[in-house]
């Protein structure tokens, strides 16, 4: 994602997971399932707070899917 | 897909399959083959809902192939 | 490929496989080797006619290779 | 990443760990889970030190994710 | 690669291979080594010839490794 | 990298592995790690001789970290 598009669905679906903290799992092209909330994005990266509120700064192309949790 | 081009076949075929309501399957390079209907697309992510309407926002980089699901 | 370059000689034997309705293989980074003809193409993917005739709309950056099949 | 943008909270987030000689640990999309504290930065790669203090540049597209290490 | 820089080594080191009808091996994200000669490349594939003169049209991105053979 | 920027610190901390003859290992994203001395680089490419002086050209999308041997 070159340009962050703020208008986006997809961002925007993101900016809402944030604002709500809401719990999500994010499934990445290694097979990792990370649990947690997200903390911040930008146009390379997606920060979620793991249950130990660790960062795990997270790189967009390696991201298969996000999915909310529970 | 940096420029979100609707005219393209590809675009036009999933917002068919959105407004159809179609079941679809995605295969993912994860291997994961994920089933339910497209709920909607922008020029990063396509959203499927599951068979338990859970939102799946994928990305577009990790989509090996979309196909109708019967 | 960001914009569809209709002159590259990738392009032009895909466009010569859809005329000829061509039966091809095309090997996708997941390991899966897909068999039946091309459809159409267009920057983001290409459509391919499996042998019950379902449309399986393939990313292009998920294919490793497409050859002749027989 | 084609443009390096320093003011991005990912990059700036890097930027920390740097200057604070933190430990960390990036899991590549190879499944390798690498140890030590980031060196530098650039637009195309990460240079992590490992224990030994041998420099392994990382492609940033091969990131997966980094994280703090304890 | 976006525009097709034809001054490139890499790209030069192709069309001496293709001119010189050099056996080559090449191997893929996929773990696939395919073996053959280049017939021709364009800024999105390469076209190996295999033993049994097919053409597989190859991904740029799909491609590892490109080295002699024998 | 769609220019090539000399001025990166990962250009000249290959430049420098050139210069200096350097034995160095690269791992690539199918998990081959592959080891001998870099012969030149490209926007695209990276060009290692094996041990037995074959050039391997690997294409840069494909590299998950260089890094200095013994």
């Amino acid at each position: 994602m070159s340009e962050f598009e703020t208008g986006l669905p997809s961002v925007r679906l993101i900016q809402s997971y944030i604002k709500d903290k809401k719990q999500v799992e994010i499934k990445l092209l290694t097979g990792d399932l990370l649990a947690g909330r997200i903390f911040w994005q930008d146009n390379s990266c997606i920060c979620l707070l793991d249950p130990s509120e660790t960062q795990i700064m997270i790189s967009r192309p390696a991201i298969a899917y996000v999915k909310p949790n529970g």
